[in-house]
C-alpha cells in the first residue's frame, strides 16, 4: 500500500502517468528552452552542441537516425532544416539504416534521437556512421544514457523522467530541441533574414503558453472520444509540417488502444487509403495549415463524399473546415513551423482518452516497452 | 454484350484484368529488360538515359519523387542505388516534396517514376525540380505521357496497358528498371567488381523465371486466403528490401479487399505495432532475407509469443520460419537485391484472392481512379 500511495501521489492528482505528462508539457517545452532560447536577446545557444557548430553549418547533409516516437519527431526535424537552414536531410528508421551498409560521409553530421538514450538500434546506427567519420549529434532525454556518451556532442531534452510507455512530453521536448537546432543554424548561415530569425524566437517563446491554452479542449475532446471509442480503424491525415503529426497521432492510439490506426500525407490518400473509407472509418485530419489549406479542405471533401467521418484539428476561428467536418478541435494560431508542438496535444488527448473509456492499461499498454534495449 | 465479350476477350480467360496483369509479370519483367540487359555479353544499354548517364555517374544525390505504389518501387531503388552504386538517395512523396521548398541542388539527379506518367503531384514536383536545375530522369508505362515528356530522359517500363486499378505487373516493371540503371550505375562508377556485376546479370536474367516458378504458389494463397478473408486488419512486416515489399502488400490489401493493412520495417514493430497484435491479427512476415534473418525470426517469435497468425514469404527449403509459422509461402531463392521482384507476387495474389472472396469489385475498387491526375 506504501507503494500505491507514493505512486498516486507522483501522479499528482491525475489519473495516469500519461495525462501527468500531456499536462507538463507547456513546462517541459519551457524547461527545455530555458537558458537556449534568448528572445528578447535574439539568441539561440545550444551549449552541449556548440564545439560542433560549425561542422553543421558546412554540413552537406544531415542523417536523423530514430525508431518508433522519436523517428516522427525527425520527420519534423526534416522539413525544419531544410526550410530553415536549407541542409538536406535524410530520416532514417535506424534499424533499417544499420543493416543496408548505407552511404555515410565524412561530412555528414548523423543527429540520433531517443527519450531513453538505450535504444538498440539506434545506438547499433550510431557506432556505424561513428566507424565512417561522420560526426553524431544526440537528442536524449536522459542524461548519461548509453546514446548520449556514444554522440561527440548533443542536448538534452529537459523533459524529466517520462514514465508513461506511450511517449509525450519527450516527443514534443525533441521537437523543440530540434526547432532550436534549425533556428541556431539558419542564423549562422543567414539562411532567414534577422527580422525573421527574431519573429520566430518570439513565436517559439510563445509556445509553452499557447500548449497552455491547447490543454482547454480536453473537455470537447472527451466528447469526442465517447462517439469513437468502439472503433476498429482509423486514418489520420496531414500535410507538411502536419503530415509528422498525423503519424505520431496514429501511433498513439495504436499503442494505448489497440485501435489500428495509420497515418498518411493528405496527398496520398487517393494513391490506395481511400478505399478503406466508409462510414465506419473516422478520419482525423490536421487542418492548421496555411500554404496547403485548400488542398486539406479537398481531402476533407472527398472523405465526406465516401460517408467517412471527419474530426478536425483547426486553427481557431476556421470556418470553412468546422462547415465539413463532423468534430471540430481548435487550437491557437502559430507559425506553420511550429504547429506540431500543439497540434500533437489534442491527438495524444484523443488517445488517452479513448483507451481509458475502452479499459486499457494506459501507463502500461499490452506487448509494449518503455525503451527498446534489444533488436 | 458486344462489350462484355470484348472485355472477356481482353482478359483472355483470366476472371479479372488484374489476376491476368499478375500473371503477365514474367513477360512484363522480361519485356522492361529486352534489349537493355545483355546477361552474356555483361552489358547493361538504356538507351533513353545514355546522354545522362555521366550526369547520374556523378549525381551528388538523387532524389526519387514519386506517389502510392510508385513510391514503394523508389523505396526499392533507394536501396539499390545506395548499395550498388554507393550514391545517396532521397524518396520523396511527391504531394510532399512540392510544398515544402525543398533543398535541390543543379547537381541532384531527380528520378520521377509514375505508371500512367500523368500523376498531378509527380508532374508537378518535377517542374518545381526543373526550375532549379536538376537533371529528371522518368520512369513511365505510358508512351508520350505528361511526364515522359516534362524530364530530360527516361526509361520506359514495357509493363504493357494496365487496366486493373491496383498496380502490379507495372510495379515490378519498375522495380526491374531500377535495377537496371543501379546496375549500369555501379558498373560505370566501378563501385562494384566486373565479377559481381557479372553474377547479377545473369541472376536478373533468370527472375522472369522464377517469377513464373512463383506463380505456382497460386493455389496455396487461395487456402491461406480462404482463411484471412473476413479479417478487419492486417500487418505486414519486412526488413531491408523486404521492407517497401511490405508496405506494397499492405497496400494493394487496403486497396481492393478494404483490409486496413499496414506495412511496417519489422524493427519498428516493438516501438508500438506490436500492441495492435493479438489472435485476431494477421502478420504477414516477408522473411526471406538472409543479412537479418535471425531477427526477423525473433520477430516472428514475438508475434507468435503474443498469439498473432503468421504468414510468412520464405526461400525455398527454409526450415526455421517453416516451423514457427501458420502459413507458409515458398518462393524461389535468388540475390537478395532480386527479392522485390519474386515476393511481391504472392502478396498480390494474396490481395486478390481475398477481395475476390468478400465480394469487392477487384479491377474497379470502390473510390479509386487509375490515376490520379488531379491533386
Amino acid at each position: 500500500t506504501l507503494e500505491i500511495n507514493l505512486s498516486a501521489l507522483e501522479k499528482e492528482g491525475f489519473d495516469h502517468f500519461m495525462l501527468k505528462e500531456i499536462y507538463e508539457q507547456p513546462r517541459s517545452i519551457r524547461d527545455s528552452m530555458r537558458g537556449r532560447l534568448k528572445a528578447r536577446e535574439g539568441i539561440v545557444l545550444l551549449g552541449g552542441i556548440i564545439d560542433y557548430q560549425q561542422k553543421l553549418v558546412n554540413a552537406k547533409r544531415i542523417i536523423i537516425i530514430a525508431c518508433g516516437t522519436s523517428w516522427h519527431a525527425g520527420l519534423v526535424g526534416e522539413y525544419l532544416f531544410e526550410e530553415l537552414a536549407r541542409i538536406p536531410v535524410e530520416v532514417e528508421y535506424a534499424s533499417e539504416f544499420r543493416y543496408r551498409n548505407p552511404v555515410i560521409y565524412e561530412d555528414d553530421v548523423v543527429i540520433a534521437i531517443s527519450q531513453s538514450g538505450e535504444t538498440a538500434d539506434t545506438l547499433a546506427a550510431i557506432e556505424l556512421a561513428k566507424s565512417k567519420g561522420a560526426t553524431i549529434i544526440g537528442v536524449c532525454n536522459v542524461v548519461g544514457s548509453s546514446i548520449a556518451r556514444a554522440t561527440h556532442a548533443g542536448s538534452y531534452t529537459h523533459a524529466g523522467p517520462e514514465i508513461g510507455v506511450a511517449s509525450t512530453k519527450a516527443f514534443t521536448a525533441q521537437v523543440t530541441l530540434l526547432t532550436l537546432m534549425a533556428l541556431m543554424l539558419a542564423d549562422s548561415k543567414g539562411t532567414i533574414s534577422k527580422s525573421r530569425f527574431n519573429q520566430l524566437l518570439h513565436e517559439l517563446d510563445d509556445i509553452p503558453g499557447k500548449v497552455e491554452e491547447t490543454l482547454k479542449v480536453n473537455d470537447k475532446i472527451i466528447e469526442i472520444a465517447t462517439v469513437f471509442k468502439d472503433v476498429r480503424n482509423a486514418l489520420y491525415l496531414g500535410r507538411g509540417y502536419n503530415f509528422p503529426v498525423a503519424m505520431e497521432g496514429a501511433l498513439k492510439l495504436k499503442e494505448i488502444s489497440y485501435i489500428h490506426a495509420e497515418g498518411y500525407p493528405a496527398a496520398e490518400m487517393k494513391h490506395g487509403p481511400i478505399a478503406l473509407i466508409d462510414e465506419e472509418m473516422p478520419v482525423v485530419v490536421v487542418a492548421t495549415n496555411k500554404g496547403t489549406y485548400e488542398k486539406v479542405v479537398s481531402n476533407i471533401q472527398e472523405v465526406k463524399a465516401r460517408k467517412g467521418k471527419i474530426i478536425a484539428i483547426v486553427t481557431e476561428g476556421d470556418e470553412t473546415v468546422k462547415a465539413l467536418a463532423d468534430h471540430i478541435i481548435e487550437v491557437p494560431e502559430t507559425e506553420e513551423m511550429l504547429v506540431p508542438l500543439i497540434a500533437t496535444i489534442p491527438l495524444q488527448l484523443l488517445s488517452y482518452h479513448i483507451a481509458v473509456m475502452r479499459g486499457c492499461n494506459v501507463d502500461q499498454p499490452r506487448n509494449l516497452a518503455k525503451s527498446v534495449t534489444v533488436e
